[in-house]
């Protein structure tokens, strides 16, 4: 893509409303708009980073077996008091409206229940079973509180994952493959280093377990407890006296970290489904209740961890899988126009050898330039001037280590 | 995909309460699924075919220069108090609900107000324009009548694009190539031959003009008058009288149709520009507004409109690009399970050739298989069986025309 079609621009500050560091870069750098607290639009680079994120979830989500679907935004009242998940006092995140003439309706904070009660259309046997299916949704939340940039909003993209399983056997093993798949997804973008399987409720030896994913971050808003040799994660809510006790291991053997959450994962047991109804038939003709866990990813604040612990001084810094763009072309140009018509050749060549590219056409000062492209954070940078075509050569550098090599053009 | 791991079934009747054909059929070939009236899930099978559709209407927006973003769905009230658009009395669609301990919000039934404020950040000058931008966004509406199954829905996926133009001959120019780009879309979904580009408001020799895509549809909610010599439609609004004796034609010129919007026009001209203060800077240091034109094509309501229109008395009949798979390979299995081997052969050759597959693996009776496949309506069936096998060959039958050939195996 050329950068004279890309109608955002980089800009020195950020709104003064916005504090966090992570959306602070990412309005800067042009890759997201600030429409008000907690909710934020994607301009065409930010488009780019969260397609290529989801396409990296999809495709872990798929090689464990999942099925793709989309489950709608607005919320059926009556399937959610089945659970007594309607109450503003029991949750507190509900954005509801009314249907004109109609009935009060939710917009989606979450999907269990409604996804439960429409598997009561295709479960009945246990031939039917286990189904396992995930959705890219935009979830919206009534959050107080909104503050930390793209890392907490009040709408957002998640990946929304549901095993609907016949036993806790089968469960559990799902449940296993699930943790590889999202360690997966975090070393792919860029954050398996620092990111740990932390256990969450029921501690670490019971079977009522469920855990989370938490990366290592300033602006996180929790804090686990790390025991690096027994590679060993537990959150504030489960380390106590009982917990260690059980493991046989002391407060002083762990050190705190401060966190974000990036993924989760819940066991639900049979509990939902009981009060869904959603049952089905053993082999042996007895009725049995189906056992549910879920899966969720935050996708745009996998984003914003992403921008908040990889970036610099410079501004972003973007891990390859996840980059808008692979390659960073910038042209500096001379009086006779020469350097545009070779970096096109380039710019074409490139292209057709399968890489994306960033083409910076701009008439511009050099120096404008590579500051744009720091704050941007393309990882491969390729400089053509009228000095590197008279070595006919390329100036490469990398983003991340700001090492610089000339390399010809015939091995580019 | 094997059959035997979708989880959605076909099912011999729709909901009681589902009126319409579109969505009768699309329930019960398991692409979606009725959360409540004007409000539907899309399973695996309607998520492709969705995806497909976007792909299509994505390609071709990019072919005109139109870069992809993606909006909010919380809408902030200042910025469309600001063309009074907010009122309910003005807009009768909002869904609108409150902040926790904030402001009063809308979730987005349309997005020229934020795009035109959002704008402002991005445009100054006349070299800043024009600028071209799309997304498929999920809208929602308060539709007091939503009974056309998915084409009039109160949550449906939208494609709208908007174009903003220093005047408007550079709108004039986008806007015939984006007349040419929605007919190619219209093209490849199948339904280029019964859709009219139809003159609506400002008649056809005005220079305010807009245009309608309506396509020729029994459940459609539009008249149209068309002269097919002349290549004219108009809507009923726009014919009157004044319209006819300034084309120098008569009533009995046209004949009715009955039709279905699929897509729109609209030139805004300066005014929307003007009340949110979107103005640029001309060469000659004069300040000027800018000139907007939008289009929208409903993406949900197209797969409505083609499971209305190209299906028969046994199903749904999808076109080649948006069907969810190029081929169904059906395996009917003899008694020592020798087909389903050679099956599984063919399904590994045909996804290596890069075609999509739904290979009905399922231990099922044959003319149950064939029913199943003709209410799913993927254009290409293959049939393998004993009798198949002994000739070397498959069975391949062609879903619209129903013609059925043996091919031999190399050949496939």
């Amino acid at each position: 893509m050329k950068q004279s079609l890309l109608f955002t621009k980089t800009r020195k500050d950020a709104p003064k409303d916005e504090v966090s560091k992570n959306a602070q870069l990412l309005i800067r750098a042009g890759f997201i708009h600030k429409e008000m607290a907690g909710v934020y639009s994607l301009l065409p680079l930010g488009l780019r980073v969260i397609n290529n994120i989801k396409s990296i979830v999809a495709d872990e989500m798929e090689n464990i077996g999942s099925g793709e679907i989309i489950m709608s935004t607005i919320q059926n009242k009556e399937v959610w008091e089945k659970t007594d998940r309607w109450d503003d006092k029991k949750v507190d995140v509900w954005f509801k409206s009314k249907i004109n003439g109609g009935s009060e309706i939710g917009f989606g904070w979450s999907h269990e229940e409604p996804i439960t009660e429409m598997m009561k259309n295709f479960v009945s046997s246990y031939k039917d079973l286990p189904i396992y299916v995930h959705q890219f949704q935009n979830k919206l939340r009534n959050e107080v509180r909104a503050k930390s940039g793209i890392m907490r909003c009040r709408e957002f993209i998640m990946k929304d994952m549901y095993a609907f399983s016949k036993t806790r056997e089968e469960n559990d093993v799902f449940y296993s493959n699930a943790q590889t798949a999202y360690m997966n997804v975090f070393n792919r973008v860029g954050l398996g280093d620092i990111t740990y399987i932390t256990s969450a409720s029921g501690g670490v030896f019971s079977n009522e377990f469920s855990h989370e994913f938490q990366t290592v971050c300033d602006a996180g808003e929790d804090i686990i407890y790390v025991n690096e040799t027994k590679k060993i994660a537990l959150n504030k809510e489960i380390f106590n006296e009982k917990t260690l006790s059980d493991m046989g291991m002391k407060e002083e053997d762990f050190v705190t970290k401060k966190v974000a959450e990036v993924g989760n994962i819940f066991n639900f047991g049979t509990e939902k489904c009981e009060k869904l109804e959603l049952f089905f038939k053993e082999n042996d003709g007895t009725k049995k209740p189906v056992f549910l866990s879920s899966y969720g990813i935050g996708i745009t604040r996998l984003m914003g961890v992403i921008a908040e612990v990889l970036s610099d001084d410079k501004g972003l810094v973007w891990p390859k899988e996840v980059s808008p763009f692979d390659i960073h072309l910038i042209s500096i140009e001379d009086k006779e126009g020469k350097v545009k018509a070779e970096a096109q050749k380039l710019y074409d060549r490139l292209i057709k050898s399968g890489k994306t590219v960033l083409f910076d056409d701009r008439d511009m000062r050099a120096g404008e330039k590579f500051a744009d492209s720091d704050l941007i954070g393309i990882p491969t940078r390729i400089v053509i001037s009228e000095k590197t075509i008279k070595e006919d050569s390329v100036e490469v550098k990398d983003r991340k280590t700001g090492n610089t090599e000339m390399i010809k053009n015939e091995r580019i």
